[in-house]
C-alpha cells in the first residue's frame, strides 16, 4: 500500500467496460457477435479531440497501465514509469487511453467470459484473435470515444506490433507511432519458446482440454513454468548476473570476475533436487505470482497472436511496401541486452520505413536490463521518450 | 541402416562393462559402494602406453562416442565426427577411451540400476554427482586400464568441465586438456534454463517423486520439454532461421528480408492451437525422441553436476589460481554464435591460464550453428583440431 500516492501519479483511477454490438469478423474468418472491453483512460481530451493517444499492451499487460485503483494496492499500473503528470507520456498534455485487448483476462471479453451461446465459459472456444483483430476492435474503440485521430500510438513489444498495424490499415488515424522493443515479426527462436510455454500449459493434468474453469481447477504449474521460461527471455544475462551476484557491484568494471549471478540461497549447495541458486528462486516466485492471475487460455491465445504477427503478409514479404500508404511519423527505441527482439530487429524496420520515404527517428539505448527496459525507468530512455511527445504535444495542443 | 560402414568409421564397436569395488566417497559427503561403468575404446593402445585419450561427454552423451553398435544401427556414436581413422581424434595414432559417466542411463550405474541396499531402482535416491566425482571415477577407470598418463583429455561442454577439472585435480595424468565450447561456470541464465528444464520433469504427473520406474511409468512429456528447452539453446538464432527458413538460401547476402525461420508447417495457419511452423514440429520431434530413450533422473543429475561446476571453489573465487599446480598444455576452442557457453566464456578460462603462466592455444570459430557446433563438421574446427592432435601423436608416439 502506498502511504502516500506520488505527486507526479495518475492517481487513483477507475476502469470502464464498454459494450460492443457491432459483430467482428476476425482473421480467422470466425465472428465474435458482441464484446466488452475494459479502458481505462488518464488526463483529459482537449477541444480540438486532437490530444489522445492509445496505449496498447504486450502479452501480459492490460488496461491498467498507470496510477492506482485503490489507495490499498500495492502496485501502479505497469507503465506508470511511463504515463503520468511531468512523465514522458504526460498527462497534462495527453488524453491517454489504454485498454485491455480482447481475448485478455483482465475484464475484456475473453476465454474466462461466458459465452453468450453457450452459457458456459469460452475456454478454448475463444477464437484466436491477432494483432490485426485487435486494432480493428481499438478502431471502434476510438470511434465510440468520438476521437478523430489518435496524437500517437504507442505500445513496447508485441504492443508495438500493434502500433505498426495502425500505421500500415489505417495511416490516416494516427500522427505518430511509436514502437519500443519491437521486431516486424517473431524469429523462429521466438516462436520456439512461445512453443515450449504454449506445451507447458497444455501438458498440466488440470488444463483439461482447456475447460478447467468449468472442472473447478486451473493449469498453475502449466503456467508458472510457461511465465519461467518467458521471463528468462525478458532478462538479459548480464541484468541476472547483476541482479543474483552480490559480487557484482565491486567488479563492475571487471566482469570476467564476478560469480556470474550465481549467488546461493542458503550460503550452500543442497547436493538435492532442491532450489540452490537465488535465480531460481526468483523464476519460482516470478512464476508462482503470475499464475495467480492470469488466465492460461489468454496466455495461450497472446503467444499465438505473436506468432502469426507479419504485417508483410499482404506485401510478398515485403515490409517497406507495407508501409507505403502510411502517413504518421514513426519513433522506434530498442535496447542494447534485448536478445528477445534485438536492437538489429528495430533497424530492420527503420530500414524499411527510410525505403518507403517515411519520417522515421531511431534511437538505441545502451541499458543492461534486457527486452524488460521497456517497463523500467531508463534515463535516456524516458528522456529521449519525452522530448518527442513533447514535440507532439507542442502540434496537437497548438 | 547405413549399407556400408563409411571407410573412415571405427566401425563395429563392442562397449565393455567395468566393475568397481573400492567404494566412491562423493562431493555431497555420500559414497557409493560399488559400481559399473560402461565404456568403449577405439585404436590400439601403444607399447609405451601413451597414446591413451579419454572423451569426456556432455548432458546427454555416453560411452558411444564412435561408430556402430551393428550394421543395423542407422547413426554411428555422438562424437563420430571427430573420431575415426584419419578424423581429428585419429584412431590410427590414439588409444580412444570414452565412457558413461556415473548416473548415467546408457549403462553405467546410475538411477536406473538397482540399489544393491535396497532390491530396487535407485531412482531419485542416486546421490548428486559432480564433476569432481566423474574425474575421481575416471582416475579409478585410467589405473584399471594401466594407463600412466592421458595424451589428452577432451570434452565439449559439460565434457570440457571435466576436462578443466583433470587440469586442476590430476595435473600430472594428463600431457593435454582440450576443452571445446566451455565456460569455467554456469550464468545465472544457464542455471535459470536448467531450473525450467527440472521443473518441467518433476511437474510431469507421472514423475511420481522420481519413482515412475517403480510405479511402471515415466515423464515424457516432463522430460520432452526439457529437452525442448535445451535444445533452443544448443541452437543459434541463425541457425534457427537457416533451419526453418525456406528463404534463407536466396537471401544468403541480405539476412534482413529473410522469412526468420518462420517456414510454415502446411503452407498455412491454423488458427487454433496446432502446430503452425515448421520449428514447432522439428522441437517436437526432437523432444519426442529424446524422451524416449534418456531416463528423467538422469536429466535431473545432469543438470544439477552443470549448475554445481565451480573450479574455483578451493580458491576463493580465482580461476588463475585454481589453475596454479596444472602442467599440461591447453586447447579451447568456441564458436562465434554458441550463445549458451559464448566465446567470452572460454576467453575468461584462456585469460586465467595466461594470468597463470600456462601454455594455451584458443581458437574461436565463426560457425552459426550456435552450440552445437562442437558436434558438427565444421570445417575450420575439425582442421585446427586435427592439427592441434597431431602435434600430440607426434610426441606420444615418438
Amino acid at each position: 500500500m502506498p502511504k502516500t500516492i506520488p505527486e507526479n501519479s495518475v492517481g487513483i483511477v477507475t476502469p470502464q467496460c464498454l459494450h460492443f454490438d457491432e459483430p467482428l469478423l476476425l482473421r480467422s474468418g470466425k465472428t465474435i457477435n458482441s464484446y466488452d472491453l475494459m479502458i481505462e483512460t488518464y488526463g483529459t481530451l482537449n477541444e480540438a479531440k486532437s490530444n489522445a493517444v492509445l496505449i496498447c499492451h504486450a502479452l501480459s499487460g492490460d488496461h491498467h497501465a498507470a496510477g492506482f485503483h485503490s489507495e490499498d494496492e500495492s502496485k501502479p499500473g505497469w507503465w506508470d514509469n511511463c504515463i503520468g503528470p511531468g512523465k514522458p507520456i504526460d498527462t497534462n498534455k495527453f488524453f491517454v487511453v489504454c485498454l485491455n485487448n480482447l481475448g485478455g483476462c483482465a475484464g475484456s471479453t475473453g476465454p474466462t467470459s461466458i459465452n453468450p451461446e453457450t452459457g458456459t465459459y469460452y475456454g478454448p472456444d475463444f477464437p484466436v484473435v491477432t494483432v490485426r483483430d485487435w486494432v480493428n476492435s481499438q478502431v471502434r474503440l476510438m470511434d465510440r470515444l468520438g476521437i478523430p485521430q489518435w496524437a500517437a500510438v504507442i505500445g513496447g513489444s508485441l504492443g508495438g506490433m500493434q502500433v505498426m498495424r495502425w500505421s500500415i490499415s489505417y495511416p490516416e488515424r494516427l500522427r505518430n507511432a511509436i514502437m519500443i522493443a519491437v521486431a516486424p515479426k517473431l524469429s523462429a527462436q521466438n516462436i520456439a519458446f512461445n512453443e515450449v510455454a504454449r506445451q507447458s500449459i497444455t501438458a498440466d493434468p488440470f488444463f483439461h482440454n482447456g475447460r478447467y474453469l468449468e472442472h473447478g481447477t486451473y493449469p498453475k504449474k502449466g503456467v508458472m513454468l510457461a511465465r519461467m521460461v518467458g521471463h528468462i527471455t525478458y532478462l538479459s544475462d548480464s541484468a541476472m548476473r547483476d541482479k543474483f551476484g552480490k559480487a557484482s557491484e565491486a567488479i563492475a568494471n571487471e566482469p570476467i570476475a564476478g560469480n556470474f549471478g550465481r549467488d546461493l540461497r542458503t550460503g550452500k549447495l543442497s547436493f538435492g533436487l532442491n532450489v540452490d541458486f537465488q535465480v531460481e528462486s526468483y523464476l519460482h516466485y516470478q512464476g508462482e505470482r503470475f499464475s495467480e492471475h492470469f488466465d492460461a487460455n489468454t496466455y495461450l491465445l497472446m503467444t499465438k497472436a505473436l506468432d502469426y504477427f507479419d504485417p508483410t503478409v499482404d506485401y510478398e514479404g515485403n515490409l517497406s511496401a507495407a508501409f507505403a500508404k502510411s502517413s504518421c511519423r514513426f519513433l522506434l527505441m530498442s535496447f542494447s541486452s534485448d536478445w528477445r527482439f534485438p536492437p538489429e530487429r528495430s533497424r530492420e524496420i527503420v530500414d524499411a520505413l527510410l525505403e518507403a520515404g517515411k519520417q522515421v527517428s531511431y534511437l538505441e539505448i545502451e541499458a543492461d536490463q534486457g527486452h524488460d527496459a521497456f517497463l523500467l525507468p531508463v534515463p535516456r530512455y524516458l528522456e529521449a521518450f519525452g522530448t518527442y511527445l513533447n514535440r507532439v504535444s507542442d502540434e496537437v495542443n497548438a
